[in-house]
């Protein structure tokens, strides 16, 4: 048996991150479930997460178990929320920190740790582990104020896209349709985007141009943060 | 000597709640700090905060906190962040939930703990104990953004209130100047406010109406969020 070696004058409570990993797939906005292998809540799906090291920051952490459970390096993540209620673990009592992370599908492979990773559709999450579902809605109402003040589509998207595509992603974060002539209006008006001389089918007649973030212009407006209204 | 009887596993982390509370004077915004009596850091100001009991939640012990230490009960609280850098508290690792409050400053009196607790306008606080310059900083930026969704204005102004107290309040807050007539316009606009047969002095030539929130659609705007652009 192991000992219980560490030691206070007051009672600690473990402490660990959770990260909820958005991914857009052209159409829907997906979320990364990782399936537990273990108890409590074994055979449910959770977020890539763990306990964080004492000499680590809480980002630090959330990166690191990104990198072992989705082999994610480099992610944008941003923290939402820190969930605290004393029962939320069956095993003790646990605080977690949750980021959200915003990533390419296509660049998440498995990692060392996880069993099972899987993209799932919003509104096709299964219940999840813990208190997750709330941690879910949570960074979903997040991302959707975040995206009037800091553009978020470059982490999401490919690095060449169609308007149209530009337009899913934002109507699948609000959950809102918009008017094809104002939506470009608005997102060429803030020099986010670039047209390029390529279309999706260079021969086609009604073949889509493509677009490119403005990438100087997008990190300035992510420093500074802007106005978009819809 | 008293002993260390709570182990664990696995090293585990302290952890704090904070709360930035903001109030404003009629053309400043405030925030309430407290003399620290005791090391580390005694004779700093810092905000009202102190260690997580086991068997509630960040939100109950912030309030908690807030109550013993400035006598404030019922405070809108909401969280805004966790700091976690490992070497942020010179004691041992301490983690450190922060929320803001926003309250009416005549509200506020001294609670049981605190020796001293005063008010200081946001451009006058001084170098704060730990890391709570970063904390202060990220609390007026999550304020900023939260006026634009979330009417604030009644946890600050007092019952009545010109037109001119409620621009500036929001001028404080967003650090810019609006045009009279327009911001009157748009608060209006939302049925925030209602026009009262008062005025500030009854019989002046020049009195300032009086207005009062219209609390049924306040807390309605509050619950479903609402757009404010300037």
């Amino acid at each position: 048996m192991e000992e219980n070696k560490y030691c206070y004058k007051y009672p600690h409570p473990a402490v660990t991150t959770d990260c909820v990993i958005f991914g857009f797939d052209g159409t829907k906005l997906q979320v990364l479930l990782i399936e537990r292998g273990i108890e409590p809540f074994k055979g449910k799906w959770a977020f890539p997460g763990g306990f964080l090291n004492m000499d680590e920051s809480a980002e630090q952490g959330a990166l690191r178990e990104l990198r072992e459970e989705t082999g994610l390096t480099g992610a944008f993540i941003e923290q939402f929320g820190c969930f605290s209620e004393p029962d939320r673990d069956p095993r003790e009592r646990v605080i977690t920190i949750a980021y959200y992370a915003l990533v390419k599908i296509q660049h998440v492979v498995g990692g060392d740790d996880a069993a099972k990773a899987r993209w799932f559709a919003l509104d096709d999450v299964p219940q999840l582990a813990f208190d997750h579902d709330r941690i879910l809605r949570e960074a979903v109402a997040r991302l959707r104020e975040r995206i009037h003040f800091k553009p978020v589509g470059f982490e999401l998207l490919p690095e060449k896209f169609t308007m149209r595509e530009l337009q899913s992603l934002y109507e699948a974060i609000l959950d809102i349709k918009f008017d094809r002539r104002n939506f470009a209006k608005k997102m060429l008006h803030f020099d986010l985007v670039t047209q390029l001389d390529e279309t999706t089918w260079p021969t086609a007649r009604r073949a889509a141009n493509l677009f490119r973030f403005n990438k100087q212009n997008y990190d300035e407006l992510k420093r500074k943060g802007f106005q978009l209204e819809f």
